[in-house]
Formats: structure tokens, sequence, C-alpha cells
């Protein structure tokens, strides 16, 4: 997620304003209609879309802290990752047992202050302990279009150890190299593997960020089964406050190192946050597998896999009607999970404009005309003709984005000629 | 704090062995008392000592986080540090009024995952944004003794940004540098200002860690003004465990560039631990103002100072019968917040041993021979005769400590002949 916008864009939250816009030329000015005037911000993927669940869901799901608990900042000693609390460890291996998408038996789990940190405490494990003084930074890549995130978290520091090296397609370089596979893709929801071939085979490490393989974005096709993989509470609950992330990691010398760049970094991560992850997680654990359970209940990746496909099938409604944009498609796959075929639902829609539909790119033209905050094609190393909208806003903000969308196809718009 | 050791040590809770110890030269077993067989690891400041206050405090420390609750990652886009708690930094600025320990009028407050993150968010802060290509990393340095950890917290990525310097005292290069003050000082309890005298007078920037400036620990002889300052939840009330710091930044530019950092490393800070922190340092202010609280209920400061002071007392007059150790003497200076003249009780005593009264370092003479593991001065940028060790146990380490240092006093050592 990039909060650069967020800084001077509204809250996510409607910002009632009531000027009268100009089009992106300036030439012919038109006022957007009252329902339409509010800045919708999509630019982030705020997990908002789960808080009514997790309103409804009730006091099983309170979190509750004594002052006098969680006070110190060590929780295991004997553990590799020694700030990590038992209970979200136990917890994190049977949430993934449930959902069926990841192998956790044999792994060290890491935690993190979300997968932010767990990203670079990766980049950090597999290029440090080397002993050439003259070593040079090690490239990371991604295949285009990749998260637009990670030049940034890659290269603010400027590191001596590692360095964002763009697209994994244009790879050619000899030597060490760290390649990133998103999957689900963010921004574009496909399913990836790693794409760059190593020569020697062993001088590329993978690392894999899963923090949407969750039976409500995608179908679950097998438990991923990597050396190094990460999620997150954020994508996978919708808890993104809390700042929880957890890595699954073969080798202990890299659970170890990851450790260490947490330790550096802070000291550790918020015991108060683990223990909400454990209880939340745990709360949908006993959805599936406690027979004592409320009965009237829903649990917890039905009723999201529901709620995804239902706003997948209002967009697409909308966008199908459109003369300017299109959305991907994404194949059937049977779902372990579901037990059915399904497809797969992404937390971000990777809106493209037809060619012509419009003059400029398409995020300013959401932006400038229609006050639909998203994010570009070109900081995601890819064709500006796209854009990237979250998909899990709260509804009331998601229904206004489909009204808008609806509007830009009523002929406000016509084949660029505004 | 340094967990390195952690990772091998045993937890600080009494971990019981019984083996018969070799001394440090082999030739002499030695075999400990039934009580002094554990280590004991005072290594870490962990402030677990203020468990016993919180538990008795009772129920209104107590946190209850709804499930639906804190789920966004942003809090107030408006703010400078977008994911800064209103309530948190509301309560941060009447701790700060009730302690009278720093100034908070036109101050902005980041908030940061611990006070580690902090530290490389202001380095971060003062080094980006130069135009300059082929800038060179700028020096940090900090007088010495200096806190153990700096030199890796600022080294461990090999920024380009910024770059660990050693003491401030040995300082003498031209151009843009970084002061680090830590005071009260971690190892040695000191009060301290900068020392290295820039020329031009523009090219250094001072930051102030002012984690130990709390009445338990110091005379509060002003508020502090200084441009760049943070404190930590962890040694203020003791809660370590969840992670939160904060700096209060007269620049705003500053605020943002640190705000960045946080983002770039973790996109924000766990609201649930914001929230407790709010939570319990509210409480701490409520015993000051409100007027309608229990009135046998203890206020926090005034408690933790006794229990400082009670600590020091006991430990001083076993090493004042010690011909082996010495420690700092402290000045008495007029606290503004007890209306007293108050001397020091620092989080950690900087034991030195007396010189020929032990062959070999002060910290592998107290592990290997009494299993007492402290941090040894080298670590530290000073002479080895040094060790640091917290005075933040639980009551029953510290006790141990204390009869394990007096059986050093009872001729189990005697000049170096042992």
């Amino acid at each position: 997620m990039c909060v650069t916008e967020k800084l001077v864009a509204p809250k996510p939250t409607l910002n009632k304003c009531s000027e009268t816009l100009s089009s992106n030329n300036g030439t012919k000015p038109q006022t957007l209609s009252s329902s339409s005037e509010a800045v919708i911000n999509l630019d982030q993927g705020d997990p908002t879309v789960y808080e009514s669940f997790w309103g409804k869901a009730g006091e099983k799901c309170t979190m509750v802290i004594k002052g006098n608990e969680l006070m110190s900042y060590i929780s295991d000693l004997r553990k590799p990752c020694w700030f990590l609390e038992e209970e979200l460890e136990n917890t994190i291996k049977r949430l993934h047992r449930v959902a069926g998408n990841a192998v956790v038996d044999d792994r060290y789990v890491v935690v993190g202050t979300g997968s932010t940190q767990l990203y670079q405490a990766v980049l950090y494990a597999l290029t440090t302990g080397g002993t050439a003084p003259d070593q040079q930074p090690v490239p990371v890549v991604c295949a285009a279009p990749y998260y637009s995130q990670y030049a940034d978290e890659t290269d603010f520091l400027r590191s001596g150890l590692y360095k964002w090296a763009g697209d994994a397609y244009a790879f050619d370089k000899e030597g060490p190299y760290i390649e990133v596979v998103t999957s689900p893709n963010n921004p574009d929801g496909t399913t990836r593997e790693a794409v760059v071939i190593s020569s020697p085979a062993d001088q590329g490490k993978v690392l894999y960020d899963l923090a949407y393989y969750w039976p409500q974005y995608t179908p679950i096709t097998r438990a991923a089964d990597y050396d190094i993989m990460y999620f997150t509470f954020s994508k996978s609950t919708g808890h993104a406050g809390s700042r929880i992330g957890w890595a699954l990691v073969k080798d202990e010398e890299i659970a170890r190192k990851m450790t260490k760049f947490i330790e550096l970094s802070s000291i550790g991560v918020s015991k108060d946050s683990q223990l909400r992850a454990a209880k939340i997680m745990g709360v949908i654990c006993d959805g599936y597998q406690d027979f004592k359970s409320d009965e009237n209940s829903e649990n917890f990746f039905e009723y999201a896999h529901q709620l995804m496909a239902d706003r997948w099938k209002r967009l697409r409604e909308v966008v199908a009607r459109s003369n300017v944009f299109s959305l991907p498609k994404y194949p059937q796959e049977y779902c372990l999970f579901h037990g059915e075929f399904t497809e797969s639902f992404p937390a971000f829609a990777w809106l493209k404009s037809k060619e012509g539909a419009i003059d400029e790119d398409c995020e300013k033209f959401l932006r400038e005309s229609y006050k639909i905050v998203g994010r570009g094609g070109r900081r995601f190393g890819a064709d500006p003709s796209y854009a990237r909208l979250s998909m899990l806003s709260r509804e009331e903000v998601f229904q206004q984005f489909l009204d808008r969308l609806q509007s830009i196809n009523n002929g406000t718009v016509s084949n660029g000629n505004y």
C-alpha cells in the first residue's frame, strides 16, 4: 500500500465537497451529480469491507488485555523468532490447515510488523552474512505488473545489500539475484510462478508474497510449499490496523536472520496485536472446527468469498456496459477449500481503458474527471491505460464507485470527446 | 536492547540447573551455592519490574478491543503522521504535562514501533531528500559510553544515507553529521548534552533519545525543549511488549519524512498497541489529575521512584562492602516533579570492577564465574572493566542478583586469586 497520495487525499470515507469540476483539459467544465461530489479513494487496499462481518461476530472476537500482561520484550528465547507469541504461532498453523493454502509442517514462523517488514527481513536474510567486503547490492526483481511499492521499499535506505532492479522479464544479469513472486498478483490478480531462469541455478533466490492466497480471493488449488512465503493479517481477515504479518520459512538460518532484522528494526512485534490476531484467526478456525459453535453464525471465508463474488459481479456488469473500460478475465479452477470450481475475485480491480476511449492515462482520467482515486499502471511497471482500484472499501464507497463508473458509461464521456 | 545473547541464554526468569561450575581459568572448580545455580539474565533492560504495579492497578487498566475496531491502516490523513491515533496523541501530551519532562506545544507527534524504529526514522529524515547523487553517508556519532546497539541499528543495511562513526568525542570530520544524545544515558545514567562542536554551525543535527527522562529514574530539572526528541512506552511505564515509541518533532517536514520512513518500513504502527498505550498512560494521568480517583491507589511515578530508590539502596549497600566492584555516583538535583532534591536511580547499573580486583573483563567474570549475564563495557565503546546490568528485572531475580554479588564479597573472590 502506498500512502503518499493519502497525505494529501481526504480520508477514504466520503469527504463532501461541492465544487464545480473541470474536465482534464479545462475547456469543457462539467458538474458532477450530487451523489458523486465526494472523492472516492480506492488507492489503498484498506480492507474495511470486512468490518461489518466482525461487528456481527460479537463478543467472541473481543480482545481483553490486562494492565500487567504482555509487558516483556521476550516470548520464547528457545525459538528462532524469540518475540513470537506461542498462541499466535499455533493459530497461524491452525488457520493454514483450515484454509489448506500453505504447508506449515517443519516450517519456522517469523512474525513481522505487517508483511512490509517481512519483505525487507527476507531481503536482509538473503543478502547478509557474506564475507566479501566488496559485495555489490543484489538485484531484486519481480515480473511486471508488480506491486508499486517494491521499488521504494527496497531502495529507500540505499542499502548496500540489495537494490531494486525492476521487471523480472527484463532481467538478464549474471550472478546472484532475488525474485519476488506475488501470487495472486497485486495489482492484476493473476496466479504466478518465478520467471527468471537462473544460470547457474543456485544464483537466484525466490520469495513468495502470498498475501492474497486465501479462499475469498482465489481458488486454493494446493497447499503452497515454498521455502520462503509470507502472509498478512491485513488481507486474510481485514485487520490492517494491527500490522501483523508472518512468514513460513523452511531454513532455520534464514528464520534467524529475518528475526535479527526485525530485532534491529523494531525489537520485535507488538504483542498486543499478536494476541489479537491469534484471537480473530482462532474464531475463524473455531467456526470450521468446533461443532459446539453457534450454527447460525456464518463462517468467515464463505462470507468473504460471497461478498467478493458479489462485488465482482456488480463491477463486471457496469464495465460490460462500458465503452471505456475493460477488466481481466480469470480462469475457473477447482478450489480445494470450497470443493467446487470457482474463479478469482481479486482484492483490486485492474481496470484498463480501451484503446482510443480516452485521451489521457486511466488514473488521471478517473481522478480529475470523476474524483475516483486509483493508482496508475506506470507505478506497477505497466501501461498507463491501466489503473488499480481497491475492491475492499466499505459498501457505501463501493456503491458510489459503481454509480460513478456507470455515469461514465451513460454518455458523460464519448470516445475521447470531452 | 540487544538480544543476540538471548538467543542462546535462557529466559530471564530463573532457569534451574545444578551443574558444578568451573571458574574462568578452569583450574579451580567451585560449586555455587544452591540459591545461585541459575543463570541471572540482566543483559536486556526488560522492564518486568513494573508488572506487579499494573497487576494491582486493576480493571481500569484493562484494554478491550472489539473484533471490528481498529481495522483500517489509516487514522487521520490530515496529520503528518497519518497512522497516529488521536487518543494516543492526546494522552502522550497529557502525560508529558503531568511529568513535566518535555515541551509538547507546537510539536508534531510521530508514533513508532518502539523507539528503535524512531531512531532510524530520524536518521532517514535527516539524510534524505538531498539532490546530490554522490552524497556520502552522513556520519552518526554518540559520546562514549554509548548505547551498544547504535552501531548495528545504524549499519545493518549498509545504508548509503548514514553510517555509524562511533564516539562523538573522537569525531573531527568536516561536513554534515548527526549526533545522538541519550539523556539520561544508557548505559551509565548520566545527564548529557551534545558534545560535537560543529563548524560551520549548521552542519550538525542533534537528536535526543530521552527514553529514561522520567521521574522514577532521574530528577526532572526542566521540560526538555529540543527539536527532535523521542520516548518509549517500554521504559516510561514498562510495557515493552507493545513496541510503542513516540517522537516530539518541531519541524513539520521532519515529521513527514519520519512518517514516510515508518510507512515504507511497516505501513504504520499497531493500532491495538497505540490504544493500549493511551489507556495505560491515561490511567497514570488520571491518578494525578482526577480527584474522584481512589485515594488508596498509588500513583505510578511515586511508586516507581520509590522502587528504584529501594533497589539502588540495596545494590549500593552490597557494592559498598565489595572489594571488587564500584558504582557511579549521581549528583542530587532539584526535581520539579517530586518537588525535592533527588538523585538518579538509573534503569541500568554501570558496574565497574576495581583495578586489579579481577584478572579478566567484568562481563566475563560475572558470566563465567557467577552466571550473571550483563553486557560488557567494550560493547558501549568503554573499558572492559565495566558491565551494564539491568535494574528492571522481577524482584526475585533482582534479589538473587544481590545475593550472588554478596557471595563475591564474602571472600569467594579475593583480589584476583580465585
